[in-house]
């Protein structure tokens, strides 16, 4: 297929054939990161400017690793930095990043919306790396990505969520693109953090975490975050990690091939047990090297460079 | 004409040819921007270091950018990160920069003076990206390349600028550099922040907005700066905008043909009416990306590369 | 020699000959400062990550130098912007780091034992640049290249060590360094900073200036850090740099081609007289300059490249 947009912007919005293409590009990636000279020359004298509006060393050094193995120029713009904080607006920051001939801007925003804004208003590519609670579409395509390497396929899988769905951008990228590639969500959690309009996502909401991952193929783990939540959601963290947390015993009752998944960084003894968090089954540092490979198709493609096997 | 300054300090030390052979440069590196792979050798195993003692997200990006585009090697050091909050003095962190084998230094600090101080003890190039509120000669510069870009010459034309003179940096370049290149210079604002001293620079004064952009070629918009000013400076930012902002009725009665600009990052509402922001007749965004030119121009003369016409 | 170390973790692990190898591997780089293109290919496609959980503009800009002259792709962490914060540990945070297929890790650390910690868990390179007042081994390796360069050897040489030994990471570097290469150490200053425990090193512990320095062919001066001091070390700075600062008067009287040395950033006045710092005899910038070298050497060695004799 003909890869047309500019922007990666939400799941929502892609094709389920826009989503196979992306991953299917990663895929010819992959094979970039074991060579010698871990580069290709795809996006040489472009400018990729990481915009973070909302702080993120995981996501920005994720793509900033993406962009120097397609060896394109970089810079990064923080927050706190930025000219932001002297008032001006997110638009006029980002024309003035246009008119200083980027051609990629990656923008990571505490506010629902602020990627699309951008791309409406900009000839150049905009890449959502997270708005607020809304979508973090390239960490949805990395664990697709990581599902379909260990299961060799998504449709007809059982993928369980489990944590902090409510406030999750990447709980809705994964079940906007798992419910597009045929795979059964079911989302599980504290009935304050999984409330049951997610139904009308074509999930199924189960507050029995034993009973969610039961007959689960995978299981998707997020981050308690602190952060963002009020105290209000749950009593505490430690029961929090003794009701809705992974421990050995609860795993020990799951399906013997289901994968365990977390987007990082894990709180160990909280959603997580510690063990599990390292044990064979649990695919969380694939996840990582994965999403660079997936971050490098999604650049490569947006920039509208050749096509994928000339490049690579 | 041969160049043969290591530094680039001030726009009132510079001769009218060297500011031409300036603008003539960066005219020769405006096209590399248009370029599918945006980059010249020019610069290749040189070492560029932005040290910005006073933070500014703008300008930096702007020369990480252009030395990019230059293929030089790039470091970052901002004052909070910098040894300097050990006790150091910035003449040792300079002198240690020099034994890094650093090539060039771009520097912005609050002090005035700051840049001097080092290009007279330094061998490498130092190039002063602001210094406190005395100059930031690549502004004036790529002010002057864009008029030149829009009116074809600078000789002759009426340029007022409008807005915090006393405290700005950006206003005592431009006033230097346009006077020495011919144009007439208007200044105008509230008399506390445009003293008549700056009539002994060769301006004239006007402490009505009205008549000083009557017969403007060029209004060029200064940023209401709150950080630098105390407060007694004017009563309120909405009675500067009410006196001194450019609304489109003020706009009405100005040459049909005159350029509106701004340095950035600009208040909408306060110093310029939102919509004329975005008007045919404003060039703020071509000022950022001239700013490009002008400072790979800069940057390729002081570092005494080859001939402009051969590294392009 | 073959060197077979991915890591360089402390000097006090090295073989005397790994320290003669790195040194020698060094001087082939030196020249590499010295060309019009500052570069060689020898890491190219290969990435390091500074991890500097505690901040220093200093080292991380020499690491960061030295990486761009080996063509290596490069990634800044520091600690504010790491997710560090959010409650990771570190191991996971280097896991991570690997996962993204990071080469080399540098890590500065405000612990002893930090660097080791991931050299033991990761099959990439680490590198300890720092970890608290445990070791510092690229300083130790550049005040010794500095030593052979002056002196055209290390054994025999009477080294003496000024300042705050106790919380000192340098000191112990070097004090590890000097006595495997045959130098005699002397260690001197306050007794709350410089405990006779040291003696077991195989140091002279002296508490009077004077006659520490008398026979020195070496003053290496240590920086007073008022960050890492309990304020009850020492009455006063003042009374720091009467007592055990280095005057002229007291270098008057030591050998008259003894060398001075300091790691930076040094205090003009407390430890070091400002005339002093820049007379001919302080050898503080060639040290600057040869640590880009020597840890050009360490990063190439462990980075497991091809013989240096091709590279550069």
């Amino acid at each position: 297929m003909n890869w047309n947009r500019k922007d990666l912007i939400t799941i929502q919005d892609l094709q389920p054939e826009e989503i196979v293409h992306i991953l299917d590009t990663a895929l010819t990636f992959e094979e970039v990161g074991h060579r010698d000279v871990k580069k290709v020359p795809a996006l040489r004298g472009k400018t990729l400017v990481n915009l973070f509006i909302e702080p993120s060393t995981r996501t920005r050094t994720s793509f900033e690793l993406a962009a120097h193995r397609l060896s394109a120029d970089i810079v990064n713009i923080t927050a706190t930095a930025s000219s932001i904080t002297k008032g001006e607006t997110l638009k006029d920051t980002a024309l003035n990043l246009q008119a200083l001939h980027a051609d990629i801007i990656v923008i990571r925003h505490s506010s629902a919306g602020a990627a699309k804004f951008l791309a409406d208003r900009l000839d150049v590519s905009v890449i959502n790396a997270g708005d607020g609670a809304h979508e973090h579409p390239t960490q949805a395509l990395l664990d697709a990505f990581t599902i379909r390497q260990k299961k060799g396929r998504i449709a007809g899988l059982n993928v369980t969520i489990l944590g902090d769905i409510l406030y999750s951008r990447v709980a809705r990228s994964n079940i906007h693109l798992l419910t597009k590639l045929g795979a059964r969500v079911t989302l599980a959690g504290p009935s304050t953090l999984v409330p049951r309009v997610f139904e009308q996502l074509g999930c199924r909401v189960c507050y029995n975490v034993e009973e969610a991952i039961a007959d689960a193929d995978v299981i998707n783990l997020l981050r308690i975050q602190h952060e963002r939540q009020r105290q209000t959601m749950f009593p505490s963290i430690g029961e929090y990690a003794s009701i809705f947390g992974l421990t050995k015993e609860r795993f020990a009752h799951t399906k013997p091939d289901a994968l365990i998944m977390h987007p990082g960084p894990i709180n160990r003894g909280v959603e997580i047990d510690s063990d599990l968090a390292d044990c064979k089954r649990s695919v969380i540092l694939q996840q990582v090297s994965h999403g660079l490979s997936v971050r490098m198709a999604v650049l490569y493609l947006c920039a509208g460079a050749q096509p994928a096997e000339e490049a690579a």
